[in-house]
């Protein structure tokens, strides 16, 4: 039997497959009798599952387990879809399939990794395409690049989330290099690609979105510098002042002290990619909340853990324009 | 003799006419003798001026004079021009036309006020175009708005910065909502084109930038949503909710309450227009200063006053290119 | 049988009324049998309920209901009253009076606007006496103003609290005046009386105390005002100085931007509003934790949300006086 | 001939006596002549005065000269008073009174102590009472508190300034005990009175307005603090409960710990005397910032130390209400 | 039978003593009987206890119980201690030896004490000896000196923990003065000695670590400074400039005003005692953290409340140097 | 003749040396004359010179002069050194030593540097000591190394700075390695030296002390890592996690993110650093700043830039002691 991702569980259709599980409980029945119920997930949404004629004694023996194995029949009640189990037991760990429990960026990240090399070959500089050529010709690098989430939760918290966040910022970029003709695109577009770089040895994210030892203890920003440091020692004419430059680009794109860059923006291509950076993380993580209406009421989102408030969801852009 | 601006001063010319003057001093040459000497600015530039065997008396006669009427002639001294004095005076009122002495955006505010009625036009919510239309009908209003600087020291400190500001961000949300699809292109647009025209009242702008009585008291964040109020009233159909949702807009686009938003941006199109507008604030402060090589030095600018730190002027764009 | 608010609940007496319902519990008396216990609260207290020989069946047949409607008598046990359950079951909507529920200010919400009249007719100025007079001709208004609470939870977070908070506020600026005769009284007692009045929109007080959409978009500071400019609409002889000083005073008057307040306060009367407003919201809110000795401890009120510390109860004055 | 004060200077007034002298300088005339300007001052203003014929001799003369003997003439220019000086010199030690070029509060000290007097004799508490009459019966410390500003430069910052501040803020406590008869009057009363009494210690104000040795190490915090310890360490019966929050009063008054406050206010009493005592300051503080024309412009007021902002100066209360 | 430490316990060992109880719960054994577990307690550490064929009537009568005397038998199961119960119940007030449940510093607080007096004995200035030698020789002080914590929970927050602290910081003190041979030996070191002092009248440490309201109001910062007034009352040759300065050093040991020092450190021994006991307070809460393998995880300390972060175990040093 | 520095110029000496020059004036004698007077200056100190029957025209000589040749003679006025000239003229840049002018810390650098090299002996970790041996027989870092300042104004301000403050607080670390057994030695002794090697980069101290465009863009807390980097890349057996440790020493020794460290410390040998070596840091501020009696007054130093705020001077430890 194939596995059937939870938001495209239909009534009627018989379940045995690998779920994550939460919210276990035994609840009593107006009947008086005992049932167990629980929150079936995947990266995909949540359905609840009930269990009849359930004891404690489940509740115990699915105590330690994170991820279940389940039989049973989805059927429809009050309108709400939900699994009548047959049989759970804690899942083995060689049936847990991890892929399916991550979220993932909604873009493909092939196709993104494509908009990026395209736009790194737009590069004059010679030095800076150069570089940009050897990480791009890294298949390990390339490979995690391709991956790596953005963040462990404040946004683009997806397993692809940094090269969709990378490359909106490129298109960022390339749009606002037509608005500032005095910045110099190839300084900027470099910065853009490169800035968060050092995210793909700042965090783990096979299991869930964590941080590695590396990552607490350096910090993707200096980690990112590092990376280039590696790369450039193979290029013995790569110009010193264009090293500092970039070096500046990435270790400042943070904007200020408290977030920690160790250096303000002190360069027009610093400061451009400080904003677009941000712009970009913003955009996204208001977005994802305002769009998940699970969260939140109607009228407003749950708390955003990096803006530290509510965000309102306002009237739809369709209906405005046809009133 | 008609007006000659001081960056077309050439060597030879004889000139007739009223300048600001600026660093008056008696020093005395080596032969022993005395001359006066001072700086002749407009807003174009400045020159530096010499009358010879003059004394304190001069000084004293010109103590309180901001303007001076000057005859003299244009002649190179060490490959740089200045100005040997004839005579110099303190000009009379009817003699000074103010126009010479503010700075001056580079755009032509009548071509960037039709940017912004054009893309008013796009606007397809009926409510928010007819009232971008009632602004923009309103001559005495349009007047002020392509005169206004944007700020009176900070960013697009020159008669028509404002319409300049607002039109560069305009255009970068045009940009933006490519990017960003979700974002309600209605709101944000008229967002832009109404977030600082408090400012057309909160900056007096006829003889130096300075603040209104109005502007210091309720300054031009309110200031905005007031004259909006005004409008609404005569369009008894404007829906109360899309008034609350661009009174937001308005009122949140500075982004942090210590930047003087009584309401944090909590809806996408407020916080897109507030990063909209910071990142042109800044990306004209700071190449204005980069630009600028008769302050700081051949590296770096002077301190920015809106961002508190020097810029690194870098190595032009066509440099790195070419290498 | 009338209804009987929890703090006037005698031993003997029949019950047979609405609560809220809180804290609802299962548990095992010490000869094995179960009952349920819960507590009863209206406005004025909590008293707790026991109900012998019930099980979770109860429990889960109550889950939803935060009114429940109940027959019982009240007796006392280790000198606490408490109510012996006979029935218990969810209280229909029809049933609830919700004014009940919800706190009220210890004053006559009547009383207090009459001295704020009788303070608006001692105002001198005509344009302001105008002014407040087409507010208190407004019985929609008055109505608000009579029934707001002052905050949601920071201080006089009760029915009527708003006016109590706003008569406070004025005969403290009555007796302020006294003592510095610079201050402008028309304009501080006016920009007193009209400070909060944005409240009557920004907050939701019908079930709880919540924020209106409205509220959470553009606030009560810069509503307030907005509230005022409809007013001002009507009277054409307004003076536009008089006006700008009167904004200033409502704007500013949270005193720093980090409260909200887009202006600082820059005139006497609106650095004076800004005290007394303070004062009077803290000694309230300190006053009523002291007196509330269901919580903290002895010695010290809970922690003060708006104050963010805890407060000494202190010995009283009597006490002190007549050692 | 008796010392005339600046304010009382009148045209065709022989002087001969000591001033403060500020701005010297030797300037030319139309006609070539050089001559002496200098302004002369005491607490009461200034006055330009002029010596014709003069030369850097003198100037060089009076270079170290705080204080000049001036013979000379009042006259009238063009509406001004100056006086044309007949002699000038450095005044001898001897011949200057200190006195007179302090300024002074407006308020009389001995009316404003025996004010607090009897606020004091109407406290009940024994032992508060004794611990004030302890104080009051000092005369030594009498003297030093109806002499010390309230400040160097914030507030009050006159002779005599402190028993302005603490008499006035006394009137406002018995006010606001009115207002709120919850208050510990006692305690409030007393910790008025006492609050700024460290002054007399941490202020030098003989010369000028500086601080001691002693207020810069331990400040007037705790300083004030110390002073009620050796007072109460002769009353063996006080309770030490009624110490411990009367040290609380004192020590929290600055309300923040930025502002030096080792404790924030954790009782009414403390709470009540820091607004009081922050609001008379700053009253004050603004009151003589509008009133004092002769800086800052028509509207507005020079920047304030202690607020950092400028005031508006506005309308006249009078004016207002005859409109 | 003598009382057992949780460190010490033994397989096979029989129980019947008081233990402090926490995490009491009834759970459902995999064969469908009920047991009872909880967490026995003392402080060196912590044991978990079951309970076979136990009901909710036991976790009633144990609802209140912070103490319990038990009977039982440690036991091994999958290698963890666990001590299986005979019998529970709560113990009465008499059994209950409370410094059994307080943590305790690793040293010899005699020790320890010994170590300041030697130190003091060093001091070459006569006046500040004898300060020091009135306090050693208060038998009371000295009693809560050996006793007293050093916080309620940031740092040495043990039986002990103060007089460990300060006689570590005196060490410090001792080493550093070899380095920097200008700064004041005496001062310095009676600073460090005196400058928690007021700590045995701001914590309360008999039942449990607290504040009392002494400590509240007034707090150890000034209630140091008062203690040592009161000896100096009794030494009339005490310089006042010696005692302004010792008063400085402790009132400003803070550091920050934010921390509750009403003055910053403005001479080199005020600043040296800010430093070592910043340095002494910090390196020992997170040595206690990284040697508490108990919280955390394998590479990380739980989140420290003093720091706000946490911290990283990293490799042992003895493994490091022996590669 | 050999050049005198300017502390051990005698009355009746001759002299014809370069002098740093400033204060340049011309003055009016009681006589008449006019005089020429200006502070000569180098390394050790300022002495006033005065060259009689001087003009405007030597000033308009000098005006560019920041150095100048002198010939002159020595001689006792008022008790006061001072140099009468002779003749004085723009030095020529190849007479300008500037050694001379920059000030030198007052330890060896060579012994200083001995001393780390010691304490690099003394590492028993061979990784980490072959770091450190690669940088000490790195014969052009070392030159630098010794010669380099370590801050341009707040603290170790002078040629040698730098290894000054290395090796003091290398001394410290040594001392508290003591008192702290748990620390890892090893790795804290290396943090210390390396942790600011990054401003032989960042600074420039060959004329005056300034920042490098490397030093701005990247800083030293960067630098430094990418210094390691260098030397790490030569040593392939070096442990990745000791690398990490490393780092993130130097990345956090500033403490704060505000102060530039974009990660906080998290080890204790981080910790331990970044005490250590602000209190180094502080301790030569403060003491360089009180021992300096030519600026501040007779109780207090100037303002110092690093702690805003001025030092009390206090009384001398040697009169203490001996009272």
């Amino acid at each position: 039997m194939p596995v059937t991702s939870v938001n495209e569980l239909k009534p009627g259709q018989e379940v045995d497959q690998v779920f994550l599980i939460r919210s276990k409980q035994i609840r009593t029945a107006r009947n008086g009798s005992r049932y167990f119920t629980a929150d079936l997930c995947d990266a995909t949404g949540n359905v609840p599952a009930r269990m009849w004629d359930a004891s404690e004694v489940l509740l115990e023996a699915l105590a330690e387990a994170n991820f279940v194995r389940v039989r049973g029949r989805v059927e429809l009640y009050r309108e709400q879809t939900q699994v009548i189990l047959a049989s759970i037991r804690p899942a083995p760990q060689e049936e847990i399939d991890l892929e399916r429990f991550l979220p993932h960026s909604p873009y493909d990240p092939q196709e993104r990794l494509q908009k990026l090399k395209d736009l790194a070959e737009s590069i004059t500089n010679p030095h800076l395409q150069a570089l940009l050529r050897a990480f791009f010709d890294d298949d390990e690098f390339v490979g995690r690049l391709t991956r790596c989430p953005a963040a462990v939760a404040y946004h683009h918290a997806t397993i692809g989330g940094l090269i969709e966040h990378t490359a909106s910022t490129a298109e960022l970029a390339e749009l606002i290099c037509q608005q500032y003709p005095q910045v110099n695109r190839d300084m900027l577009m470099t910065g853009v690609i490169l800035h968060d770089i050092g995210k793909t040895r700042e965090l783990a994210y096979e299991q869930a979105f964590t941080y590695t030892v590396h990552g607490e203890l350096v910090g993707h920003v200096v980690s990112g510098v590092l990376m280039i440091e590696d790369r450039v020692r193979e290029m013995p004419d790569f110009p010193p002042e264009l090293l500092d430059e970039l070096r500046h680009v990435i270790l400042s794109h943070h904007g200020e002290y408290e977030f920690g860059s160790p250096k303000l923006p002190m360069t027009r291509e610093a400061l451009a990619l400080h904003y677009l950076d941000n712009l970009d993380a913003k955009m996204e993580a208001v977005t994802r909340a305002v769009e998940d209406t699970s969260a939140g009421d109607e009228s407003w989102t749950e708390q955003l853990r990096m803006l530290r408030r509510r965000f309102y969801r306002g009237s739809s852009p369709a209906e405005e324009s046809t009133e």
